[in-house]
């Protein structure tokens, strides 16, 4: 998706990709299939860009302070993305900013999670891997000791983070780009509708969100932009409490599922303002560009061929916007997305959700996510 | 920009492309270099392809023939492109569909516009190449005898046509999409503004264009691709004549300059209904986003570095939608357009112009297009 992007601004890309066959190797010509845990290879791509940015956050820190060393300039650089790559910093980090964040500590035993099961209101609580989670994969909601000494016997080396177990009304998302000129952009906030952990569903904007919390939210993702020097885009998810909290989960540093209903709902995608921001262009704007806008993932299920879903899901609906990523189809793997937009939410809403079902091999008609 | 629209339905692409810097190598992975007027070139290209189909119109006929007999599935087939190819059979195949089109006679000598002047009104007519020509090149209005003599005397060997010269109050396209089901979607009329034969703003809808007159011209555009079997999309220029009639005046088979405005300011891009049509899924949705949505071309001018236009194009108006080719600037070639879409028609207009102009070297603000 970042190349349809760059194809608009004329802006050549060069890819260093894990296989030949991810989805930016098949529509990036100048792509080096490589290693990025391996220094050298990663030297050796970085010599042919202007900027090196990211589409995961997995690369050592270290590889990337030696690029810097090199002279590779890195948008975002590693002292702003060790705080996607590591909660602990990061909470660390946020803390010391004063922005609002669950209560956490950092656990290396099942008395440190104890110790903090008593200062901060008992089980449930929550404990996640401090690296390499995602969608729901190294997080634990754990209710008594049990369960935590179950999770602390399997966990990684790198260490573990217990987070009190936030009561929330919804998850929130609140997407900004910033280049490094110090111009910010913010997304209008979103609802994330999780599914075990994985987000299937995305409404822009946050229906009924009180626009104080609104701002509120946009002002905390562009503080910890600014605060911890984020060049394109950071996307800030957020829990939205029950006791009127807003409160941040998780940070991203790179274009970020919550924001991809920005391609065909904004005016200027997600994807154009990380490649504005970290080239150091003016950000474009972030406005929606219909009243409701809904993006639903297409996850990997009982239909083996995405593509055979097209002639039902574009005659029945040939407003709907269908990206499929090239990916082959595994369970529970986004594999594409759809977006509908429109005045009517539960209209919009349905035609989304409608379109991605069909596309997964369910009816779509009988099921509710 | 095809590739943008490919990326979305996760189709993937092979090129023929003439040479490794053409704007569509940069950015296809599974490209050919080579020559699309050697037959065995175009076969062992076309072998991997599902179906083929083309960004101009310049593939000999009979190529696309032979392909055809060897089981490539071409769209437009042959049959079909021979229209855009040959203004002498187009002429001729929508005189027999009762289209309406400028009288018009295939000469091949003096004799020949002579007769033809005297049974049309006289001078000033219109002398075109029947292949070949685009942009103003291949076409002269001439006002007397002499100027024709001097036009026939310098004529390709495949022949003139000589045409009524139209009095016109604009130039409008009708752009439509047609599937090999039979199924037709039509883009708004639009009104192309021209300069010295080069098409350099593109108003969607066009401005104040009698509401029946847009039905004719839509209808116009739909009987052609329908009675032709043209696949892909179809856009029609035709002369809104001060007598009130509508009239033909070129086709093109495939995405045109005169629909880069539905990228940005459409439902479905042309592009991307370019590649359901010939894929025979169902189309999209045609409809415009926006009141009024206003496409500049941005022409090679005195800058020799289109991106260094970034940084105040995109300062000034965050809403402006930017497409650049990858092209090198040569003076007055096509090498980007920018699209700018709103309520208010001057301004979205000048929006536009001053963009454009500002790549292209001028400051835009004190010159009439």
């Amino acid at each position: 998706m970042m190349q349809q992007s760059a194809i608009a601004l004329g802006v050549p890309l060069a890819l260093l990709a894990e296989t030949d066959d991810a989805s930016a190797a098949q529509v990036v010509v100048d792509t080096l299939v490589g290693d990025y845990t391996d220094l050298e290879t990663l030297r050796a791509w970085a010599r042919r860009c202007s900027v090196v940015t990211f589409d995961h956050e997995h690369v050592p820190t270290g590889h990337l302070e030696a690029l810097e060393a090199d002279g590779t300039v890195c948008r975002p650089g590693p002292k702003a993305l060790i705080h996607a790559q590591d909660k602990a910093v990061m909470r660390s980090a946020l803390g010391a900013m004063g922005v609002p964040c669950p209560h956490s500590a950092v656990v290396s035993s099942l008395a440190d999670v104890e110790a903090f099961a008593q200062d901060s209101g008992g089980y449930p609580l929550v404990l996640k891997t401090t690296r390499g989670g995602y969608d729901g994969k190294g997080v634990w909601v754990v209710h008594d000791v049990d369960e935590a000494a179950g999770v602390v016997s399997r966990a990684e080396p790198q260490g573990l983070l217990a987070e009190e177990r936030i009561d929330f009304v919804r998850e929130l998302s609140a997407v900004v780009a910033r280049a490094p000129s110090g111009q910010l952009a913010a997304y209008p906030v979103v609802e994330s509708v999780q599914r075990d952990g994985i987000c299937v569903e995305v409404v822009a904007p946050a229906p009924g969100l009180d626009p104080a919390r609104a701002v509120e939210s946009q002002t905390i993702a562009m503080s910890i932009a600014a605060g911890l020097d984020v060049t394109g885009v950071l996307a800030v998810e957020l829990f939205e409490a029950r006791d009127g909290r807003i409160l941040v989960n998780e940070l991203a540093m790179r274009p970020h599922n919550t924001g991809h209903w920005s391609i065909d709902g904004a005016v200027t995608s997600q994807f154009e303002n990380h490649l504005r921001g970290v080239l150091d262009l003016p950000l474009g704007h972030t406005t929606a560009r219909a009243s409701w806008t809904v993006m639903a993932n297409i996850l990997g299920g009982s239909a083996p061929t995405l593509y055979d879903g097209y002639p039902h899901v574009q005659a029945r609906d040939p407003e709907v916007r269908v990206h499929l990523y090239g990916k082959s189809v595994r369970p529970g793997r986004k594999v594409g997305h759809v977006t509908a937009y429109g005045d009517d939410l539960d209209e919009v809403r349905e035609r989304a959700r409608h379109a991605a079902h069909w596309f997964e091999g369910n009816d779509g008609m009988n099921e509710e996510r």
